[in-house]
């Protein structure tokens, strides 16, 4: 019996935990960052104590999602950068579009981590109209009437929502009729999507209350 | 015996994983939300409906904290949000500055959100001695040589970093030697802090790895 890729002992990705994906993501972020310093090999427990988490906490993690250790080795740091991109979905290109060009719009237009992660950006919307065929930092600003057919012509599959709180509803709406298969939400209201489209709800407030809960409870950094 | 505020059955704020202290805010939100039309009690199972959780999370969740339903009632509205806002330490008011006042930091100085959870931004700092002086959103922003003068006569506890990658960890250190509790780091650079300084870290590309994830591997919103 053979059901695809993923192996019998791993954990169906619908099961695992948000806070397992996030720190996948800064595991890659420190390996691509070893690597880039010369290193080859590294293990659980130094991994860990770079990123402040227990050797079993990283070592948990991944087996969520295969084995990558080798005895004696520990990772080999190209080899799991592979896996964590193949896992996260960054081993290939996505299209996205971001929409609403207030000052945070624009921090993400210029924000150049993104390409480097396999995010290419490659339309902005803004309902002013004022806005539309301008260019920010080498992308196009659309007015909100050619979201279709620029979602369709670029095939885009993701979509930055910067918009005030009171559109975003209203924006989501407009977007997931255009096809687009995620949504990353900065607007601090609960959308509600069909089930087929995956939202990731980005809420800036909800930082300062993470911060506050530690300093308030006096919880180290480390 | 008597060991404090916390009761003996509740968990060690430290051993409360940032999943759970996540959702604190979402339920927060849509409880203040849920309050403003008018409602004034809520079963799990609802407040689990309206956020994508099952009522099982909501009560496993906010049992860590303590005991806040009410049999044949639910939850009263009004008491949770007073109890997350003690818990997550909103219950009282932060003083914060932003250091860096580039793309990012102006959307963060014009946020709107931050003030009615009881974060007051106070100042504004930046390495680039034309931004000294000017005022962005109500905020004075100074130069980086009177940061520790700025941050003792306004008693500033937090410290939104919004500068490049590569000037993170200095600008870190400065603010860690001003005294400041706590930092939330937009910087995609994980920092070194000393024990006691609370630290957050927000990486935007993470956000898109987080849809990446779903969307690769078909998750769905709800």
């Amino acid at each position: 019996m053979n059901s695809g890729k993923r192996k019998l002992d791993q954990t169906d990705p619908k099961d695992v935990p948000k806070a397992v994906v996030n720190r996948l993501s800064l595991y890659l972020r420190e390996l691509q960052h070893l690597l880039r310093n010369g290193k080859t090999t590294i293990s659980s427990n130094q991994l860990g104590r770079l990123l402040g988490f227990s050797d079993a906490q990283v070592r948990k993690d991944l087996t969520c999602f295969g084995h990558f250790g080798h005895p004696g080795i520990g990772y080999r740091c190209e080899e799991l950068v592979s896996a964590i991109r193949r896992i996260l979905g960054t081993d290939r290109l996505w299209t996205v579009a971001l929409l609403g060009v207030g000052n945070l719009g624009r921090a993400l237009l210029g924000y150049k981590g993104f390409a480097a992660k396999g995010f290419r950006i490659v339309a902005a919307f803004d309902a002013d109209p004022r806005k539309a065929n301008t260019t920010i930092d080498g992308i196009r600003v659309y007015s909100l009437d050619s979201l279709d057919e620029i979602v369709r012509q670029h095939q885009i599959q993701l979509v930055m929502l910067t918009v005030p709180a009171a559109a975003a509803q209203a924006a989501a709406d407009v977007v997931v009729a255009a096809g687009v298969s995620g949504i990353v939400n900065f607007a601090p209201v609960t959308l509600s999507l069909p089930e087929h489209v995956s939202l990731v709800g980005v809420d800036l407030a909800t930082e300062l209350e993470q911060i506050s809960f530690s300093v308030a409870n006096r919880i180290n950094s480390r």
